[in-house]
């Protein structure tokens, strides 16, 4: 990987911003705040890449230099068989393309991992439980579509306060419990301290997660309580809140994880910022939170 | 038990309406709105039963024929050792008393069960570890305590959006675990299903606390979103959401529980309409959403 760190911020040379941090940005403002602040690596959303067309995006993707470390996001396929699901299946497989091809532009270093959202309760059902094996068997459909891509997908549990409207994945284990029928190298896991630091078990499933080769990526911000109204948007700066960094990151380290560390970050007063100050916050918080528990470069 | 049950509603002989539900209420208009509405049972709360003195709420409620279900709530020992972590052991110890002096002035059928909220991280730490040992450290102090005066403590795990700062216990397992070094008479757990309905080890975690001895309370309410402001108060009437009570009381009753089941819900809305409302209300959504899962009476 590339030894680039942001200028005066020790640390910061496995950094990504998550493009969903910069939200209001355009992918053109986004690579740029991201290459101007010295940050080597970027995680991309699928609208903004989409705004400007795959080809299109591929190219300023090359041209920034920097690396991809993720593509953000798909899923959305708990519904039951009907045209519904086989559009989610559809937009799924576009999706890995655009994966592919993006992570194909980026610079050395970078993965092709498409980050997988389950999804909600359908609309009026309590079926938990059916909603949960759908998530496995839409995996089950586009694992091959995966690997021949060369996508690994990277199921992402969600907090259990989203279990009903977003995701009904909530836990890391139960994460690797569906990824378990696949290869690892076409179904990983999405480790997000935000979603999974309160979990009892977390430090044992993230070792699971390393000993199982499934972390497709890393990824990093912080808890704060009052939640806002919209819980969506609960999101903050690594060191902002009360998560500590010290031993979700020494355990996700220890496995052997090597890729970049995303800091994603859904924050209403942050996305109202200039991204130029956004990605300098961003690597600011990153090098003081999370870096000094990342093994030495 | 009872044969009591409300009115033309079938199948609330083992309902208790738990004192929180209609909060603005004082105790004697809470017995009052319990009894008028053919409830047989209330689950106490500790401040409205401090308003009017322990003894003359024993006497109340002796007097209202209702059985006592538990006694809410205790517990918030999550700070290291000193002046405030001895206050709320002391408080728990008094605590301990009301539950007993309660339960006994309750009609046959009554239980002493003094429910237990963890608490949160202690302030500015990220010590999640720490504080649930010292969780651990505090009823391993109050038990003995507890045993003396009959009073079964009740763990209760609440939802993981609330762990950093109400409570620090955030799985049924984890509330299980930490009970396994007690008697099941003295520390067993709560089973609400709000805090538990999207864990994807609830319904074995279910069979081992009523393998284990462990379900002390029963309180079931719905969970629906988008979630309001203050999240504490985004529970509403069983049926109301998305839980699933077919297969979470059926659960429960398949471990042998058979005392009363709480309806417990803190929700502006509902706390805004009179006490006589709410119980109603409160019957009714148990009977349609809960009752036809329970064993037949």
């Amino acid at each position: 990987m590339s030894a680039a760190s942001v200028a005066g911020v020790p640390g910061t040379s496995r950094l990504s911003i998550n493009q969903g941090t910069i939200k209001h940005a355009s992918l053109a403002e986004a690579l740029r705040a991201t290459t101007d602040a010295g940050v080597p690596a970027i995680g991309l959303w699928r609208e903004p890449v989409q705004e400007v067309g795959l080809d299109v995006a591929a190219s300023m993707v090359a041209d920034s230099g920097l690396r991809v470390s993720t593509h953000c996001r798909s899923g959305f396929f708990t519904m039951p068989e009907g045209p519904a699901r086989r559009a989610a299946i559809d937009d799924n497989r576009r999706a890995i393309e655009e994966a592919a091809t993006l992570a194909a532009a980026g610079a050395d270093g970078s993965v092709a991992v498409l980050v997988l959202v389950a999804g909600a309760l359908p609309d009026g059902s309590r079926d938990l439980i059916g909603a949960r094996a759908r998530v496995r068997d839409a995996i089950g459909e586009l694992a091959p579509y995966a690997a021949d891509a060369g996508v690994q997908l990277a199921i992402e549990p969600l907090h259990p306060m989203y279990a009903s409207d977003r995701c009904v994945v909530s836990t890391l284990g139960q994460a690797l419990d569906i990824a378990a029928d696949f290869e690892p190298s076409v179904v990983g896991v999405t480790v997000d301290t935000f979603h999974i630091w309160w979990d009892p078990d977390v430090l044992p499933q993230i070792a699971r997660a390393g000993r199982e080769g499934r972390i497709a990526t890393y990824q990093v911000c912080d808890w704060k309580t009052p939640l806002p109204a919209d819980v969506l948007l609960s999101r903050h700066y690594p060191g902002d809140g009360v998560i500590d960094f010290a031993s979700l990151t020494s355990a996700v380290e220890d496995t052997g994880y090597d890729r970049d560390v995303e800091v994603e970050i859904f924050n209403a007063d942050i996305w109202s910022r200039p991204a130029a100050t956004i990605a300098r916050e961003t690597a600011a918080s990153f090098g003081s939170a999370v870096a000094p528990h990342l093994r030495a470069p």
